[in-house]
């Protein structure tokens, strides 16, 4: 038996772009590479040299992709785009790995996504009707047939042209013969920023890419903004009116790395806020807090700040693991949480433990996760969640399991606690959720907590991936 | 250094179908692995189990693309096209690899392609114009788009109203939700046979393919047919009025195996006519014959059948060798010769010897043949070729050098024999070629070695591939 | 260019061996998983069915070595002993992957060891005088060379005349026939423990090994201890009289796991205690305490304790790198420590910043880290260092820097300070580690501080490997 | 299901040495890859650059394992020896792969051998009892540690102590720290010749190797001689008075290469002789004669030749076949035969056909070719076999089938023809057989076909490997 570990929502991808640096393909690889949380399924680069692009991509982790120094010495040209590609089980295809690369009868074109379209199928069909031919099942590939069909003249025209007939979020970078391009679905779903550094231009899912680089963050692509950077600079186009926006919040729950600044705010500080708001509308009385590594710390040093209790590490985590691994002893029920995490005894005995986890999807990890803290003779054992119960699917782009995975969706909080085994157990509110998060300029989607969809997916059931009745290896 | 051996014309690909079998696949593997000749760089099946398509391409020998039970395993369903690929150097492409698979309006569709088609560049323009976007360089994407966007409404329609905009040369293997389709170019440039085994129907470029699997050889497809295989079992349609087909005649001089049977004739027998009738035109005064193994054994043995002058085995072949080698010793010139062939000095010392070769391109290795076969005590060395000079290069499919590297191109056949240093060197003449190859219902293309073109390929200078401007690995 | 990025000493191997349980296998494969920590340049098991041995050695991490089911399954039997090998730059050798397995005249023997003999050269040349070969370069081959040469009768006897002839630091699993047999070396410079799981036994060099099969901690074997596990039980032999033990104390600083339980205390335990005494031991006043994460946390959680100043997450480690990594960026010179490290600029920005680390060899990685954080905005930064100066190499199997490479063995503290340019900066006193681990049955080795050796190596100069003019790949 | 090949008896390893050229290992690359039909399961280069040994040993034939440019830069040094290693069923190990290379207190040591000891499970045993450790299960291990062993001062000395103890069939390449050293056993069972080149010596199993070297063939290695080359040129010592030799004379029907001289006689001149004197022997009345490709093809035209029945190409072999294949079809009986050889019709069709094979081990693989045979349309299949009837094992280093498979030890030649369904069967007489070799200088074991062993094995059933109870991958 081959085990898999995810039990969390699960981003789709990060995107890179970088203008007008002698070796692009440098810098993309290693804002990949500070990345590599956003998606870790496959990852490539293609570069464009004076108009012929150069392409190596790969199923694996960044550093095994371009583990050869040829591989990084034949990506020549100083523009660039690339992407990290996450996993869902059993559909690891190589040919979906992006960029994905076309010609047209604009030359070269490649492009690379982060995020979901509600209208794909949609719009897929209607291509097929028109004669178009597809290779992969993703929705990047609908965007470069738009772009190629579109009877505007000029390429932003064309741009502007397609991402109006898409709905649903998208944060891209498209690399033609001449440009680089960053859009951003109008309601900005997803993040993306702009850094420079030595008059080059970057693009980038995350600020952190930037930091690795020691780039200067410029701003972030605004929601409906595209931005083309040519030998004119950067020039800025609308796709639309400015609409209210509905950026995802899990960004800052989970998904974003705590160095990043997204949606105009640090990731870092808005966890710490969490944290915080979670002690203030959940307090408890206990010996010690301690965090499920790494995405929880900093929550739960808010948690440990606001209450006094004193923090400690409770749990090692693992990082050798790698994403699949024999299951020798089918016996072991909690197999899974074992060779991820070991308990600190010294910690966790004959204490009262509080327990901060950043979200909860199925619940089965947290479960063992308890029994294991309670093994190594905890006390109590309070669980806190710095987010509300998710317990809706998400349309647009976050891998959540379904909603009779969703344990929320299927159980009360005391039934939940009851399943975890936990002494108490309380999520963070809406409200509360929506208090630590900066509201000034920004709008957010909190549909998979509220229901409260920003767009309506044309579809009753949506499917990530599309069917095109083609089964590759 | 490494060092890459091919000095003859090389044929581009094999084609294999298989309608109703239960395990399609595995006659689809077996007919690729007896055709393995005909293209060594990639190899792929594609399976169609009631509509969903399966696919297993990559780059390498047959046996070692289906390296592993599981690989075929994966492969179910009852139709299955397959395709070998050969490499020219420097552009051997992942991408590039066949069957193609795409999907459409019709459901997937995959491609297989033998040949060559010589208005690609023009038909690839006005589809992009039209809005289409290539992913790979290779004619077979362009038939997928021709067929997605013709506006009949019958597939085969669809299929005549495609193959009506191609000129060139092509057996092709066309997999549908429900069919198989054969089709072979109205000039009938390249091979395509049909056989039958337990009620399932086969395509394959050679009928050895046939023999491998025990089936039933039925007839050819014939040039300019179109033959579909579905419930209704085999129907036969036509692209155009009858016209004079121009089969390649090389296949019976050096790219067909000796056990297959084409255009109406056994391979075998027509090469050992060819070694009779150069021995008619240039008999020799000798001791031995040789001939240059593997590919010219059959026509030596005509050479010495009619001369009647004994045959021996003078050169031992090397059969492990790869495709490419490390060349370790810088300083040794005939290295390339050296590591493919031994001399056998017990055939050769003091003897006076023919050595039969069927064909020559840059002459460069028979230069080194001839000068081992000297220095392993050979008196005299003549050097009879089985077919004309080439003098000219292919449009419609072969791999030639290029008309400054075709040494009978740029030399007089003197000049030819001083640089081969060969005591006397003949070829036999086209008028020989023609009268031992079968004439009664079949014409030839004998482009390459008269300049006479069946067809004018519309730019002045023909690639092979395509350029798009997109360099993958 | 390449970059690897150890910068502080490493271990030399972790050990595992099972008794008695018919998947012996995998309870060896978990233990291995869970001390990856201790070696990561290869991994091992063979497990013994009635006699014959099965082995499975592979260049990797154990999660790649041991990637297939089937190589898990091939290993049967109800014996089984495991090792993972650590790797030096430049000496990565299959060659010398443990288990090592032999035949000799008591049948087949495996050996796992962790440790450095300081007397292998003298009994190498010894053995070879006799008429030895050897085939890998390790201690471990010795071993096997003495028990097979003993002329005692009775293989624990074999054994102890063995052992007394080896000087160093070993700790041993040894497989044979009938038993698996548990050596520690008399001063117990490396750990290694014995636990029991449903009637089987388990040696493994951490506690950590235990607790993710959920085997009961027994005990330690002691230093100087024999333990031989057979059809009898265990059964428990001296190989001197006692004598006072010196086990390695940055065991606790460094190597171990914080949830291992070693030389009868728990590490965390052990490690906040530095950190606490570090505060005693050096007060300052400033605003936040971040470590150099991981294995610096649990020491600054115990200084941020002692000090009331508030701990924060000021560094995210990335931990998806690989042990080599490609480096694209030649100019940028702090590359090694941006890839792995990326500061929390809200966590920093104007504050005053004590920054915990465990131990400083080079220096180098650590300096780029104080001016990582100085651009994040940190006002002043105080490095606290939880053990004292490392001033010599160690002979006992740790794998230090040289002499010359080792910052405190050239520069006084107020120069490594200006070295690293941090504000302050200062160790943990000799006595305070000292003082902050448990005392009552154990002594300890401090020789890299203190430079008092327990046993002197019989050569000026030690290296860790022998050289035998042999080179493999 | 997956398919090997062989039903012939195997030879063991070809040996390779250089001594004297500045890049060694390039020339034993050379001499190995001209080697390979001795062995395809590994390969290997050992090089010693003054006293530093090299080695590069891995699974695979000679252009695989030396892919890398790399591979060989690394291999430094001007003596050098090779090896190839043939493959036996089921026990493919890395860890037997050759040269083998050791440390002993003269230096490192390398060792290629080709043959097989009949001595060596006792020679094992006594060397375990005096203390030794075995790591591999092959005799040339044994080798290695009775030299290291001897109590001799001189290494000539020691060699010739070392040999002295061994009884069986060995053809040795031995490296030192100074020296290359010959050996051949004192009946010379398998071939080692001399040769020279620019100043070097080169020692290899066939004269082939030389002659790709463009080097100068000296002579053989005398069976009982062993030759040294170092600083002093070249020098021969005698490891015994000459006893009457008994050279495999399995070598000249099947072994060695054609192009090689062998015993003192070209491979090919013999392998004609043995077809003309089976034709004089078995004359028949047929149309054509065919040969069972590649191996028989020189005795078939020395049966043609004598006949004066017309030879022809009638079986074509596909060299494209891996070493092992999967089989897709399992009901397809003959499917071994089907994927190697294919049948030309037009050369058998209503014809009376001679087959010529060189020998028949079990006849599964000739029986099915003669059914291929009939079902392409000859009309007489008459069977004749270059060798006499093979009766016997081989304890000299010839892998064939076990006693109860070889299909002459089971059943008469009626019976065998009435199983191969051949129209008539005949197979060369022994004493037709001796007549066709060299006898003036040489004596031949025959064992194989007379059961008379030169040297009777001391155990009733000789293993060809060493059991030692470790099974590794």
């Amino acid at each position: 038996m081959i085990t898999t570990f995810e039990d969390k929502p699960r981003d789709k991808c990060a995107v890179m772009g970088v203008y007008n640096h002698p070796r692009a393909a440098n810098f993309v690889y290693l804002g990949l590479y500070s990345l590599q949380h956003r998606g870790q399924e496959s990852s490539g680069i293609v570069t464009n040299d004076n108009g012929t692009f150069y392409k190596h991509i790969d199923m694996g982790l960044v550093a095994d992709v371009f583990s050869e120094t040829s591989d990084m010495e034949r990506l020549i040209g100083n523009i660039a785009i690339g992407h990290n590609r996450y996993s869902t089980t059993g559909m690891v295809k190589k040919i979906n790995a992006q960029p994905l690369v076309v010609s047209s009868k604009y030359g070269p074109m490649a492009i690379s996504h982060n995020g979901n379209f509600v209208n794909s199928q949609v719009l897929h069909n209607k291509l097929e009707d028109e004669g178009a031919i597809f290779q992969t099942t993703t929705d990047t590939e609908i965007v470069l047939h738009l772009i190629a069909r579109s009877k505007k003249e000029k390429m932003i025209d064309k741009v502007i042209d397609s991402m109006d007939r898409i709905q649903g979020a998208f944060s891209l970078a498209i690399m033609t013969r001449k440009k680089l391009i960053g859009v951003r679905d109008p309601r900005g779903f997803r993040p993306l920023c702009i850094g420079e550094k030595d008059g080059a231009y970057i693009l980038a899912s995350e600020s952190c890419a930037l930091d690795i680089l020691d780039a200067e963050y410029i701003r972030e692509v605004e929601p409906g903004e595209v931005v083309i950077f040519d030998k004119n600079g950067i020039s800025s186009y609308r796709l639309t009116e400015k609409i209210k926006n509905s950026s995802c919040i899990f960004e800052y729950i989970y998904f974003s790395r705590p160095d990043s600044r997204i949606f105009g705010e640090k990731v870092d500080k808005a966890r710490r806020k969490l944290g915080k708001m979670l002690a203030l509308e959940n307090p408890v009385d206990a010996d010690r807090i301690i965090s499920v590594p790494d995405s929880s710390n900093t929550a739960a040093l808010g948690y440990a700040q606001e209450t006094g209790i004193r923090f400690e590490i409770g749990l090692i985590r693992n990082h050798y693991i790698g994403r699949t691994f024999i299951h020798p002893v089918q016996t072991m029920r909690d197999f899974n949480v074992r060779i991820k995490f070991n308990p600190v005894k010294g910690v966790l005995k004959n204490k009262r433990i509080v327990v901060v986890e950043d979200s909860i999807a199925r619940g089965t990890t947290l479960r063992y996760l308890v029994r294991m803290l309670r093994n190594a003779g905890a006390k109590e054992i309070h669980v806190r969640v710095s987010s509300p119960p998710i317990l809706y699917p998400c349309y647009y782009g976050m891998d959540f399991p379904t909603k009779e995975e969703l344990i929320a969706s299927q159980m009360s909080i005391e039934e939940i606690r009851e399943f975890l085994q936990a002494d108490t157990l309380h999520y963070l509110s809406l409200e509360g959720l929506l208090n630590s998060v900066p509201r000034e300029n920004c709008g957010y989607c909190t549909a998979c907590f509220s229901g409260e969809y920003p767009i309506v997916p044309d579809h009753k059931v949506i499917k990530h991936q599309l069917e095109n009745g083609i089964v590759t290896d």
